[in-house]
């Protein structure tokens, strides 16, 4: 935590044409002038200037500046782009760079590298952050070891507050860039044995042993525990951290609550990204063309392989089709509309899954609750439809037929979109996915066959 | 921030009957079951017994166990659910229990009230917790007044140190709920003088004035600064807390960096729940089922006019339709395919702007990024339905006409998708909201004049 400083203006919005003076002074070698640049512009600014460059410029600025600043910049990247850029350095200058970095940070970006450039990144690292490293990678990524931060106070139990206020004292500038509201008690061999508030600092005696002073057997998890867990725990504990021990109860690390909060981000994140088709995390225009292009075609060749599935019903009703051809106006309509009424009950689904208002033994009451509102939604939706099609060309039995449609289409709809999300996830399935998918394609066949049989059943009235 | 305290084995998580037992320790007025069931209960499963309470329920359990433990009932429910059982207290007992809750809740409780339950409730509070809920009230919910909270430690420039540490050791059980990592330095009259890390507070002199060891002129926020602008501020000046004054500098409260972070949760639901039709704010399945059913169809009966609309387009080329019917079976398969590819456009431009990697006025580079994708992914899609048509009937015209169709129709969908965004941002118009509809609908209408168009163009060798 650095200290506030004083307050500055904001300097003025940089024009489009300034970002080219930040690709001048990389392309000069100029390290003064990209400083000054990144410290003139905003934040905002200086995220989208970077983002803009090319992958070689961006390394070039990287290596140019100081690794202090370096660690800045590669914090403001989106995290694709910090790991392309790491992987394009020098190892020698990388490791200068990461050794800068908060010790969290610099293991995930290690963990998304290569092996090989893994191993010659951390070959050229001091032992001590080498071996930091090694541990925190060597942890799950979603599990308490793979989030802790390695940066904590921790004093052994036998000393006392005046020993805990001088260390303090003597390590001030080593420990103010560290989060220190609480710092922790050992015993001799490591193993966690009390939390100590730095509040409870000020008023203890200074002559008390920090084993008297201390709040004993405090909450801690195993470096194993799974995200969902280490979420669960910090609701029930809101602390700012949690200490993080090992099998043997020695103290490893520190979870932070604030790496919650960025994790549900990424979570609501990840349910928007693939519930519109973008799979395999991020996608940012700067990656290559032929990434981008393949991750987006995996998931719509899924997707069109569904929907020629779908459309094969209507294939098997084309005699019909062809005696009342305006049905062929109806079919996307019907298909698109039950696809919306069905995506609101999966949104309403997830998130109460996310709250936790709903588990997926909950089914019978999420169909009940869907149901009626696709019977209301369906009539208003099925009259609407009917009405327009009797205006279009006179005939009511054509309304009749595509307003029933429609109507039991959506009642349909909602019903399967409201369960579909509860049964992949009592499957152990990712609902965020395949909801959608599995959704439009049971919708779109049903709604094509409950049109298609109205009308061959209403044949004689239709034409 | 409460203590820490003795790790406590986790509880075998209750069975759904026991979730009957909450019911029938309210049923029985049991204060002491009822909280012996909310205590021996788990977060997740508190969470999900509470909502499945009838609303009556809900404001039973309420008034029935002591106020301070019905506001953390109350900080577990979902906020919905909240504010309807606020509504169905007694204005007394509901009075009683907002006093327990931290003032920024309390605050965005009382503003989602009617107003005359809000004047109720405000007219039993104590005069000071009123006119706190009236102040915070004033300012808008969406800016730093309205997200402040108004706990925090301040203490006049002209004190010494040992003043302050006696006032902290005086009101240490007030303090004790507050996030005291900063305390606040303020004039006789109350302007923000500068802030004094509770570290400062453990190495200064007992004797010297809290104006000499303080951070002067610190970062601080006007009550009026708006969302956006504050979470730039927060990306600046990353502290846990940044003290709001008003016009004349008087210090009101403090923001804290942990609403940032909920802030952005809750931005990435809306835009989850938005681009899935569900508008005007969550929707929980407890709700009444007319606002549901009413609140949903809002949005899907915009979407069936932009579905009328698109589909006139077949209508206007019944005649082609007609004369190769096999062509309606490809009509849906066009649309959603469109749409699809569309939508993944529309989630990375959605991500980019987010991350401040793409501004409106980056029109022309998401085009170009867009249009080789949805060359590459038209040509692959296009040359698969082709195939499948041709297949099909056994006709190459008819396999190049689908084909070429959803290839130049891809191509379009990921170009609008890309944009409608970007052009939705420049108006200042929610991209969320609006973005799939206008671009279904466009892809829809291009795609149905598309094919049909090229269909006519070679109807000597479709039929």
């Amino acid at each position: 935590m650095t200290e506030p400083t004083a307050l500055q203006p904001e300097p003025p919005a940089p024009k489009p044409e300034d970002e080219r003076l930040l690709e001048e002074a990389i392309a000069r070698g100029s390290a003064p002038d990209c400083l000054a640049w990144l410290e003139s512009a905003s934040h905002l600014d200086a995220v989208h200037a970077l983002a803009a460059l090319g992958a070689e410029e961006r390394a070039s600025l990287l290596a140019l500046i100081p690794p202090e600043h370096a660690a800045e910049v590669l914090e403001l990247l989106p995290e694709s782009q910090a790991i392309e850029a790491v992987q394009d350095l020098h190892a020698p200058i990388a490791a200068e760079i990461l050794a800068e970095m908060a010790s969290d940070a610099r293991a995930d970006l290690v963990q998304s590298l290569d092996d090989d450039d893994a191993h010659a990144v951390l070959a050229e690292l001091e032992t001590e952050i080498a071996h930091d490293i090694r541990t925190l990678v060597a942890h799950d990524e979603e599990s308490a070891g793979g989030m802790m931060v390695t940066e904590f106070v921790a004093f052994r139990d036998d000393m006392t507050i005046r020993d805990a206020l001088a260390d303090m004292a003597e390590n001030a500038e080593k420990y103010a860039d560290y989060n220190v509201q609480y710092t922790y008690v050992t015993d001799a061999i490591g193993r966690l044995r009390g939390v100590l508030p730095i509040r409870r600092l000020l008023f203890a005696k200074r002559s008390s042993p920090i084993g008297d002073v201390m709040i004993a057997d405090p909450v801690s998890v195993p470096a194993t525990m799974e995200f969902d867990d280490l979420r669960r725990t910090f609701m029930e504990h809101p602390y700012i951290g949690l200490p993080v021990v090992s099998s043997d109860g020695v103290l490893l690390g520190v979870v932070e609550q604030e790496d919650m909060a960025h994790a549900a981000v990424e979570e609501a994140d990840d349910l928007y990204r693939q519930s519109q088709g973008i799979v395999g995390g991020e996608e940012l225009r700067s990656m290559p063309l032929l990434t981008r292009s393949r991750r987006r075609l995996a998931w719509l060749s899924a997707n069109i392989v569904l929907n020629i599935i779908a459309a094969s019903v209507i294939a098997m009703h084309q005699d019909t089709l062809e005696a009342v051809i305006a049905l062929a106006v109806f079919l996307p309509i019907i298909s698109d509309m039950s696809g919306c009424s069905g995506n609101q009950a999966v949104a309403v689904t997830m998130r109460e899954l996310t709250l936790g208002v709903t588990r997926p033994r909950d089914g019978l009451r999420v169909l009940l609750k869907e149901a009626s509102v696709g019977l209301i939604n369906g009539i208003a939706l099925g009259v609407l439809i009917g009405a327009v099609a009797y205006l279009w060309k006179g005939n009511i039995a054509l309304g009749g037929v595509v307003g029933v449609a429609l109507a039991l289409n959506t009642l349909v709809a909602v019903c399967i979109g409201g369960l579909v999300p509860l049964l992949l996830k009592a499957f152990k399935t990712d609902p965020a996915l395949a909801s959608g998918p599995i959704l439009t394609t049971i919708t779109d066949m049903c709604g094509f066959l409950i049109v298609l049989s109205l009308a061959s059943a209403a044949m004689g009235y239709l034409s």
